[in-house]
């Protein structure tokens, strides 16, 4: 089973708690948003902008990405988490 | 008697609850926000835009989707329970 | 006495609280919008876009319909209840 | 004195209590807004568009209206009592 | 010393509180707009529509005006209390 | 070292407090918003508009402002205090 | 590691603190909003416009700048604290 996500969402598979901590790196923030770290599984096709195209979004399956939780939905697929977040929740691409 | 939903609404049929857990497919979400799996019975017009045209309704009857029940209504018809969503309120289509 | 509703707003004569439970029909909601069933009577002229023209409403006198309570106003003409409806809070058409 | 409203604001004369009741009328609403029912005495020329333009406001002095009081203000001129209103608090025009 | 209002921002001379209820008038509201009358005394150049051009203010210097306290400020120019409001606040010219 | 205020950003020199006083000028205003005087030190290009032009600021260095404190930020630099404020946080220019 | 940030984000190397007190500067704000000092390190392609341009952020790499802590998040790259912040966030660019 796949999901293909909607308009501006973006489906992302969280990065495992354990290599999160192990790499050094570590987010934090307020109460009301918890950026974390990621892979782009799926994007939509984009919002539709006043004229009826598509404004289509920054990311692409397979970059790794810092994004922030909240406004995002957790969804367990075959029996793995994903999340699915707002293009505008994803903060950074991250490159090595 | 069947409905014929407005603008940017969309009338789904929630699948049922033991399939839900029975299939490894679970959505969790904070408090204000509930996702859910369903079929798509039937789409609005859409939307109009600046110019007055229609906005397509980006999902059409048959779709599996995941969606969130925050913003949506409960409605019987005929006995059976559907929700009456906004598109936007619809996350992401499910592909086998 | 009759009510010619302004802008984008709907007057609606709400079904009889008798007929709507024993049709087996039956919506629940959250305690800030209770949507209802009833036949439209009365619609605006719609409101104005951008270039000065009115978007006409998506509903006409006589369509059966499910909407939401909260927003509207229950008025009492000549001994009857209607209600005064935005058209965006009027969510389907019902069709038998 | 006279009073002449700006933009989109609509000077009203309302009814009085007695013949409100006397004549089968009445209104509720909830705690927010009170719809009531007057006589319009001045209109606004409108509020201006993104051209520049005046949006004619979609009633006129003389109209028999339903409105909502919340959002309006109560003025006192030459000892009679009057409300001045936003075009868009109107919600329908009275015809016999 | 003058004051020159900058935008939509209007600047008037508050009616003393012994003519306004010696001339019979009197305006109430609810706790958060205390609408009240005076003179204007300057008015801004208006706020930039999108095309970079001026919104002209529809009040000038001399008008006797209705408007709400809410939202303006008080100032003392030499000695005087002035408002400052922004001209949506002012909602009537009074003609005698 | 200098501040280079960016978008519709404006930092202002508040004039002392003792001078406020004595020249028998004083602003009150509610809980939320403070205005205050003082003497404009540099103002950014200004935002962008659709078109992407700029959209000039109404005040330019040298001008005597009443200000509205909510929104702004205090900064001090080389031992004085500024305020960073948008441009729409400036009420009036005060001319002698 | 590096981070490229998305739209209108900034990724930004905040002063160190002792920096901060000892060069005479303070920036001080209310509780919901922190500004502060520190070095932009990259800037995001800007936000996407009607016209489906970008609209460039007004600061770049190595710029000075001041800034609300209000909304951005904090993140540690290989060791080091950065700040993740929209270009709106940024008040002010520093010169010597």
């Amino acid at each position: 089973m796949t999901l293909k996500p909607l308009g501006d969402r973006v489906l992302v598979k969280p990065a495992p708690k354990e290599e999160k901590t192990s790499s050094g790196l570590y987010i934090s923030s307020g109460a009301q948003e918890k950026p974390q770290k990621g892979e782009v599984v799926a994007v939509g096709a984009g919002k539709l902008d006043d004229k009826g195209e598509r404004i289509a979004v920054d990311v692409k399956a397979g970059d790794q990405v810092f994004y922030g939780k909240f406004g995002g939905n957790e969804v367990k697929v075959d029996g793995e988490d994903y999340l699915l977040l707002r293009a505008d929740d994803i903060y950074a691409i991250i490159e090595d």
